[in-house]
């Protein structure tokens, strides 16, 4: 998905937001608001909005001169979502349909997104947040053809998207039957999990977490390690986490499904959705791997 | 007030939006959106936003070859005034104090403010909008000072703001005793009410509509016609309306009542008080000319 018009404005209040959570003075952030200006002035505008944020980000990291600006947000997002998931469990346990309740959990934790505006205060009051999204109908509803691909195949790759969502993306796993490469970041990027957030997850126990070598908040295939290429390559299916994977792989080929919450209104027009919207849906360049 | 960060992806926004009412393509809006960060990269940072906003709107207008990208949303706001008028003059009829009734609806009317987002809808269903400021309480309230500087001067000088809110105006200059003059802007700048919006409202009835001579959509002193800046020196009592006049003159040592309903986050914060507010606020500069 290339970047549109509304994303420019939108970099910049990430920008600013990133540079506030390690708290530059205004001086600081004017200045570099004017970096990330003339960053955008010399970026290319075919590009995908990861690819922009990718050099926005850098520039925010080496600005304030913090490698993880939201280190402690990520691991406090985490503790939450541990804090709920105990419950989540029980309510995967309980329901009629467990794999469809662990894929909804899965979407519910991409609500975990500091690209966004007010996600603290989602991170704050989680529980309500989550039984909202829980509550909703899906509006693209293919978890039948995710659980058949899951069923004829050998391993599962998930890229992962959120630190805190990590922890709703453990529940799917436990609820998948097959071997799970869980793909983290291969540096800090916005609140993107590394391999240390899934760790604080857990998802060690229960999953190989495996590293993209990338530093985009998606992912970017010319930027991968050829490690996780070649993963990517021979995967007979991949699970892709949250709106930054689906805009760096939505016009890729591959064996995937997409699971997300529309939260910006640039990948609802994309998608011809409403914000707000759930979704789990496989790649309109789906194929079969043999 | 100077402009903070938040303003310059603010500033973004209002370019974009602005394009799209004039049905600038895709392509259009990047080119725009360009030029406009390198225009924000030029200008000096201490200045008011309003100045800043005077540069970039009058980049949309050179780039979309659109003198006046509003035009058709400031008459349909102000035929949408308009319909309410004979309501609103019955209100303040049988109002209790009709002086602080024609005052709070001349605020409501602020609402009416293209540069921020989802006005559209605001004006589709105007009433409403109108009713929920008429309930809400006062934040500052100076109304009685106000009442008492028209009691004791011979003339006042409305800045006004924005079209369609130019009939909520005309609703408090009747309800002030000595004669006003209405200063519109010199030309076109975003919904800001030029001589034309202030006729289409009627004010052209009851007050000498002049004009500031600038296209900044607030009052730029230093951009001002001679003609303007004498009244405005001369004035004893000034009543400015909206965010933009407040931006531009909160600094100065003027007679001057600002009448606003507070709508972005950047001018709560400089005012130390909570977006939604309705302000009528004695200038803290305020004296009284002999």
């Amino acid at each position: 998905m290339r970047t549109y018009p509304d994303c420019y404005p939108c970099f910049m209040r990430q920008a600013l937001e990133a540079s506030r959570t390690v708290g530059a003075t205004q001086e600081e952030q004017l200045h570099l608001l004017r970096k990330v200006m003339q960053q955008l002035l010399r970026l290319d505008t075919d590009c995908t909005p990861p690819e922009i944020g990718q050099a926005v980000h850098r520039m925010v990291r080496a600005q304030t001169g913090v490698d993880d600006p939201y280190f402690q947000l990520k691991a406090y997002s985490t503790e939450r979502a541990l804090a709920l998931y105990p419950r989540l469990q029980r309510m995967v346990r309980e329901a009629k349909d467990p794999f469809t309740c662990a894929v909804r959990l899965a979407i519910a934790g991409n609500i975990i997104d500091f690209a966004q505006a007010n996600t603290t205060d989602k991170v704050n009051s989680l529980w309500p947040y989550v039984e909202e999204t829980l509550r909703q109908p899906f509006t693209v509803d293919h978890t039948q053809a995710l659980s058949e691909a899951l069923s004829t195949s050998r391993e599962v790759l998930f890229l992962a998207d959120n630190a805190g969502e990590t922890v709703f993306d453990r529940i799917l796993i436990e609820n998948i039957e097959i071997p799970t490469r869980y793909v983290v970041k291969g540096g800090p990027t916005i609140n993107d999990a590394v391999a240390d957030d899934a760790r604080q997850a857990g998802i060690h126990r229960i999953a190989e977490v495996v590293s993209s070598g990338s530093d985009a908040p998606g992912t970017l295939l010319k930027d991968c390690s050829p490690e996780f290429l070649h993963e990517f390559r021979k995967a007979s299916v991949i699970i892709a986490k949250g709106q930054g994977n689906y805009e760096t792989l939505s016009d890729i080929r591959a064996p995937i499904f997409f699971l997300l919450k529309i939260k910006c209104p640039v990948i609802a027009k994309d998608m011809r959705l409403g914000t707000g919207s759930i979704i789990c849906k496989r790649s309109e360049h789906y194929f079969t791997r043999p």
